[in-house]
């Protein structure tokens, strides 16, 4: 039996889980995970997120896509039907510091994170030996503030119709349209506890400030600077002995946890975004 | 509307949700949160654990747990139906040291814990003062080797038909009897990361092993000693430099914070046993 | 032997600890715990605290301190020399909520926090119980626009010379001319993961920012609301499920934790304030 | 100037701090940091570690040195002074699994792990395409039970005079012949929260009893099987929908975590073995 996964939301009334269990045992599927949340018991949103096994799930797609529009309008539901075995297709960004874009390769080979890294694009050059090595075309698209848009525009060429752009420690705030471009599928890591130092240098910053954890954010890219809904958190623990070297030396190792698990739950589809927050059915 | 939880068992085929949702959905209930799991996709067992809201839920119980009989025996399900109103009675049982005690009385009075305690039973009288003040009534109970029988019976009546009995830091093993009668609802907390360090004195154990987290294990109690299904676990870090004293000490903030949650839990219908583990719908 | 704790800061050069350690060595001491810090090893503060034993402690303590005063002229160091016999006085301000005292009285008692809780001050009746209980003096002191000057006054005359301040959740802001009173040594716990979150509601201010971890800070207040130099912090994890109110429940076992260690460092003399941020030798 | 680094151990009495502090001062040198340790305050055995700053101390070694032995001869003290730019070198012992070699490799090249690896030997040929790409020789040394002691002795020629060998997930039991050659200096990651599940496939044996905390254990190798003294543990959370195989995945990144900062600490001369446990000064 094949896998897949269905993601629904709705406005929540009774019901909807009865209407699409019964959907799913009448095509001969078992659900095998569900996880469900209410915005608000009373005239909020619903989102229900089932995992399931199915006979022949490629071929009998279009039956149950069939089925589901029709829910859709009694309903007024949206949702997407997923086949465990797709691999998504990511395009990675990255400036000159490589434990982000290490990570994500070394959890793809290891079948950690089920997707295709397709391109690595940075404006500087020194990160090609390790796409190279990992055997992933290297894209260097320099920015310099007089030729970003015309940057922009190559990167969007190489990115194509990659299902999901990740920002792994690219050093450039990419424009409101290029957001616009990706939207809920364009993920950055911030090297701090947001709201916490937001912008640049924030290890300096939670040195100066004294902090006794650091943190690193991953969150979905919005116009707004690291603004955008937050999907995963960590911190580690520093002390008064701890530079700010040391600092982003211990942020490294929280950095590249943060964003391989927001990637991660992203491409399992586990990851929905309800206004400036993020649900995560982990 | 009446908060209610519904958890079932059966065994897992393609079905079982639809018909349930579609019961919930029939009486007029929201199911506000849906958890559930198999202990194998092809021939398991499947638990469901569904928390909903209906109006009247006192009044229409009758009707739904008619519904639910029939389901059970077209299923060869297991269920159990609680009102989200319906607060526990919880008996305590302690020797010496309080830390445990005071955090479930702290819980309870903070409205963290919905239960009520109902008694504390002790071997020893020095904790009197802590239920007195609590306004829980206190029985001292020594047990000798030559009349442990004779005390857990004098036990037996204290606890009369709590829901739940707690072993919170009693240094007594109880007999194979005693835990015969409260399956599933005999609690107790074990200084030690379980499987290690079994039995008496694991602290020091611990520091003779040298190791670098001590931790706490919130356990149902059987007949093979800290053995039963484990239902929480927590660790905190020690160094070279603790004595056994400072890992006891350390300890005691740990332990009342893993027997805590776990009663939490237990009290919300969220362990469920399942051979020699634990279901936790946290 | 008495235990005893010396801290010293000084230009940091080579020697001082020699010389230190000479004379502990030359009075008889046995140093039992050693902790330094360089603010910068070229030209920076050096700081040291010193554990040790030493017989009848008390009555060559005049000798010691004649030893230091001569060192310090030469080293220009400043010192503090305490007896661990020795059991500060703290006041406690809280408002209505008692889970931060609570854990202190709890701590206090079971002699996990060496200090003597002279008062409890609140703007509210409502925690007088508790205090009775503990056999600590209550001052309810309320506090208006109008009349916040005087309440100060009369919580300087309650406080006295007690040797810590701890607003423990006390939700008043102190004047500039209070803080001043007590230069570090007016501790407060702010419920966010500074500098996150400054001000009121911010757990509010979390839930509406989608964190995926809470937090909570202990700091010194300095008149700058909510950036003094910070002690110690902690987080815990919440989901998307959790509601604001939620997060007040969760973060109330992070406050009292992160507020009972910090005043426990202070009363230890491990927490050495350097500019804005602390040294803490843990 | 150059940075060293001394430890020192001797029987415990008033004033070696003093005479060793002022030694160093007498160089030149300034002390940059310090931590201590007594195994009993009284009789029993003291450890200190100094990082001290001091201009050619490659030249001023045999000055340094000297004097070292006469203070040891004086204390009955034994010492280690190492150049802080001096690079160990490693042999990693690997089977099939990469996780733990790669983030050493990987800690190498980022520079957070000061050392050289000069030696990947492994059972089996699997792995030689990742000590290539970084350079490392690989020795594909099989081991069968009739082949061990030649194994053993191939496996020693090609170790040579390593400071340290590192047993990374390497599937086989090595003689107490073998442990007899690198005293204190050869490291193993276990794959369980030591002393639980001693022995071979703890990630099986953990899903069997039911633990919700998975942990890794590095320690030092003796002859007798997983009971070394241990330097360092770490656990991650599982819950009751974690199959074998999920513990096996999530127990990869706490175990790659725990070698390579017992491996870090190590080469740091941060760790020192007292008995059956370590000191660790982190």
């Amino acid at each position: 039996a094949d896998a897949g996964r269905l993601v629904v939301r709705c406005p929540d009334r009774p019901g909807i889980v009865a209407v699409l269990s019964r959907l799913l045992a009448d095509v001969g599927a078992n659900i095998t995970d569900s996880q469900q949340h209410s915005s608000d018991p009373t005239g909020g949103t619903f989102t229900l997120r089932l995992e399931f096994v199915l006979a022949d799930l490629a071929e009998r797609r279009r039956q149950l896509e069939g089925a589901l529009d029709l829910l859709a309008r009694q309903w007024q539901m949206t949702w997407r039907l997923t086949e465990a075995a797709h691999r998504p297709t990511v395009a990675i960004f990255v400036s000159r510091t490589d434990h982000v874009l290490q990570e994500l390769i070394y959890r793809v080979r290891a079948g950690d994170l089920r997707a295709d890294i397709t391109a690595v694009v940075s404006n500087h050059p020194d990160l090609e030996p390790v796409a190279r090595t990992a055997g992933i075309p290297f894209h260097h698209v320099p920015v310099t503030p007089g030729t970003k848009e015309q940057a922009e525009a190559r990167a969007l060429e190489i990115v194509g119709d990659a299902d999901l752009v990740v920002l792994a420690r690219y050093m450039q705030i990419v424009s409101a349209d290029f957001c616009g471009r990706f939207p809920e599928r364009l993920i950055n890591i911030h090297h701090s506890f947001l709201p916490a130092f937001v912008g640049a240098n924030p290890y300096q910053a939670a040195h100066d400030r004294g902090v006794k954890l650091i943190g690193a954010t991953a969150h979905y890219v919005t116009p707004e600077l690291d603004a955008g809904p937050i999907i995963e958190q960590e911190v580690a623990r520093v002390d008064h002995r701890a530079t700010v070297e040391d600092m982003r030396r211990v942020g490294r190792y929280v950095e590249r946890q943060v964003l391989a698990q927001a990637v991660t739950w992203h491409v399992e589809d586990r990851v929905i975004v309800e206004g400036d927050r993020t649900i995560v059915f982990a």
